[in-house]
C-alpha cells in the first residue's frame, strides 16, 4: 500500500502546521509545497520535498492525491479552492461563515465535473465545533446552545488594534467570562449578552510619544470589535511583546444544555472544549485527518464539495472499520 | 412528507425514554410498542399507540420504518437484534464492548440479505464517547486518551452490592477523582492507576440485624468490582434511599491530550463531557437521532449493520444539507 501523497498550497503558519502534522501520520507523505512567492525564498522543515510556484501545480496531476489549501479565506481560498479543485482533491479551512454556501457552490461546480473531492471549511470553528453543535442539536432538540471562545488570540481584533494611529504592535485575547461558563454548566440556561460572555484583553506597543489615553479610548470604543465588550488595554514594551505574546493559543467551549423526560424534569448537558497552545497547528491537524477522508472518498468515486457534516467519522482514520469496531467502540 | 414511523421493542427505562424523545422530534411518530410481557399490563404515556406482544411484530412490516431496540445487552439484544433486523431497520444500544465484533456480524448477516439497516451500539458509551475518541485520535495522533465516568450510578456495581448477604437495597455511584481530572486537564499526561481515577461510593440499606461491618468489608474487598478502588460504604434507611437515590444520573469525561509542532512544543487538549440527570433518557435521545439516520440510509439502499463510526453527522438531522451548511457550519 502506497502512502497518501499530500501537497500543501500556501506556506504560512497553517502550511507549516500541515507539514508537521503529516510527520505524525505514517500513512501520508508530503510531496510538494506550492507558493505564490518565489519558491527559492522558502525553506521547508522537511528535506527532499519540492517547493514549486503555484503556477506549476498542473505538472503534479497524478503525483499528488490531496492538496491541503492553507491560504486565508478572505482573498486566497475563494479563488484558489475552485481553481485547484479542477485538478486535485482538496481540503481547506474556509472560515467566513456567511459566505460558506456561496463557497460550497463554487467549489462543487469545479470538483464534481472533474471528478474530485473537496472538503471545505475544515478546522475547529468551522469544523469540530460545528460537528459538535450538529450532534448536540440532533440528540437534544429541547435545549440551548452556548459557544465561548478563548482564551485565545483573535487575528481580526489584533489587526484592528494595529490600525489605530500611534500603535506599533498589538495583540488581542478573547477571554470567556468564567462565571458565565460556570452558570451555563449548572444547566440554568441563562440569557447572556455579548458583554457577559467574553472580555477582550489587548496588549499594545505604542509608538514613542503617542497619546496612550486616546489609543485606549479609540480601541475601547471601536464599533463591532470592542464597543460591546468589557475591553482591557495594557501598554507594554517591544521586549515584553516579543517575550510573552509571540504564540497563538486559542480554544473554547461548545455547550448544549437541555431537557428530557415526560415533563422536562431531567437536565442533560453536553460540553466540548479545546485548549490549544497553537491554533494554526490544531487546524492543520484537523485538515490532515480530513485529507485522508478526501482520499478515501475519491477512491469511492464520491465526488464534489463536502463539508465535515457529510463525512462519517471512520473516514478520518487510517484503521480498518473492523479494527475501529474492536478498539474504539 | 410523512413522518418517520418508529416502533419500540422493550418498554423499560430505555423504551420509555424513547417514547419521550420521539415527542421532541416532530418528524417522527411512535406507532407501536412491543413487549415480551402481557401487553395489557403496560400503559404507555402516549395515547393512541398500540402495545403488542413481541410475537406480533411481523404484522407491522411495512407500517414501521425503524424499530428501536430497548432490551438489555446481556440476554435480550444478542437474540432480538438479529431477529428483528430480518424484518425491520433497527437501532440498538448493545454495550458489551468485548462482544461488539460478534454482535456486528450476527446483525449484519440478518440485515443485509433482507435489505435492512441496523445501527448497533448507539448511546453514549459506546456511542458519543466512542465517536469523540475516534475523532480525537485521528486529529491528534501523538497524544494520550483519558476516560472518566461519573458521577453516576453503575447498574452492574449496584447489582453486585445487592447480592451481598444482609443487603436489602443498594446503589453504587462511580465518582471521578477531581484532582486526577484536573491533572489531566493541565496536559501533563500523567500515568493514573485505576484507584487514582475513580472512587466508588455505595449507599446500602441493610436487613434488620445484619452485621454492618461484615457487609462493608465484603463490598470493599469484592474482586473486579471494588477491591481495586477506594470504596466508601454508607448505610442508610429505606426512607433515605427512596428519597435521595431513586434517580439515574451519570456522565463522564473523554479527554485527549497531546502534542503538535516541530518538536512537540505545543500542547493540545480536547475534552468532551456529559452531565446527565437521566442516563437512560440520554441514551434514548441518541437512539432516536440514529433512528433517523437508519431511515435515511434505508432510503439510500445502504443496507447492513453499521456503527456510529459509519454515520455522517448530517444523517442524524431532520434538516437539509443546505440548511445545515447555512446554519450550523
Amino acid at each position: 500500500m502506497g502512502k497518501i501523497k499530500i501537497g500543501i498550497v500556501g506556506y504560512g503558519n497553517l502550511g507549516r502546521g500541515v507539514e508537521y502534522a503529516i510527520r505524525q501520520n505514517p500513512d501520508m507523505e508530503l510531496v510538494a509545497v506550492f507558493t505564490r512567492r518565489q519558491p527559492g525564498d522558502i525553506s521547508l522543515k522537511t528535506s527532499g520535498v519540492a517547493v514549486c510556484h503555484y503556477d506549476e501545480m498542473k505538472q503534479y496531476v497524478g503525483k499528488i492525491d490531496v492538496m491541503v489549501l492553507c491560504g486565508g479565506s478572505a482573498t486566497d481560498l475563494i479563488v484558489q479552492a475552485p481553481d485547484v479543485a479542477k485538478m486535485f482533491n482538496t481540503v481547506d479551512s474556509f472560515d467566513t461563515h456567511a459566505r460558506i454556501p456561496e463557497f460550497y457552490s463554487l467549489v462543487d461546480a469545479a470538483a464534481k465535473p472533474t471528478k474530485h473531492v473537496s472538503i471545505i471549511s475544515v478546522g475547529w470553528d468551522p469544523g469540530m465545533f460545528s460537528i459538535t453543535r450538529l450532534y448536540n442539536n440532533c440528540i437534544l432538540p429541547d435545549a440551548k446552545d452556548y459557544t465561548f471562545w478563548g482564551k485565545g488570540v483573535s487575528q481580526g481584533h489584533s489587526d484592528a488594534i494595529r490600525r489605530v494611529e500611534g500603535v506599533k504592535n498589538g495583540k488581542q485575547y478573547t477571554v470567556p467570562v468564567e462565571s458565565a461558563v460556570e452558570q451555563v454548566r449548572t444547566g440554568s440556561n441563562p440569557e447572556l449578552t455579548t458583554r457577559q460572555k467574553h472580555t477582550r484583553v489587548c496588549y499594545v506597543v505604542a509608538q514613542p510619544g503617542a497619546e496612550l489615553a486616546r489609543i485606549e479610548s479609540e480601541i475601547k470604543n471601536m464599533p463591532n470589535y470592542f464597543a460591546d465588550y468589557d475591553t482591557f488595554v495594557n501598554f507594554i514594551s517591544d521586549e515584553e511583546f516579543e517575550k510573552n505574546h509571540n504564540t497563538m493559543p486559542h480554544g473554547g467551549f461548545v455547550i448544549r444544555s437541555g431537557f428530557t423526560g415526560e415533563n422536562r424534569e431531567n437536565k442533560q448537558l453536553i460540553e466540548y472544549s479545546l485548549k490549544l497552545d497553537s491554533n494554526p497547528e490544531f487546524t492543520s491537524s484537523v485538515l490532515v485527518a480530513y485529507a485522508r477522508a478526501a482520499y478515501k472518498l475519491a477512491n469511492e468515486a464520491s465526488y464534489g464539495a463536502k463539508t465535515v457534516f457529510d463525512i462519517a467519522p471512520a473516514l478520518l482514520s487510517p484503521m480498518s472499520n473492523e479494527a475501529l469496531r474492536e478498539q474504539f467502540l
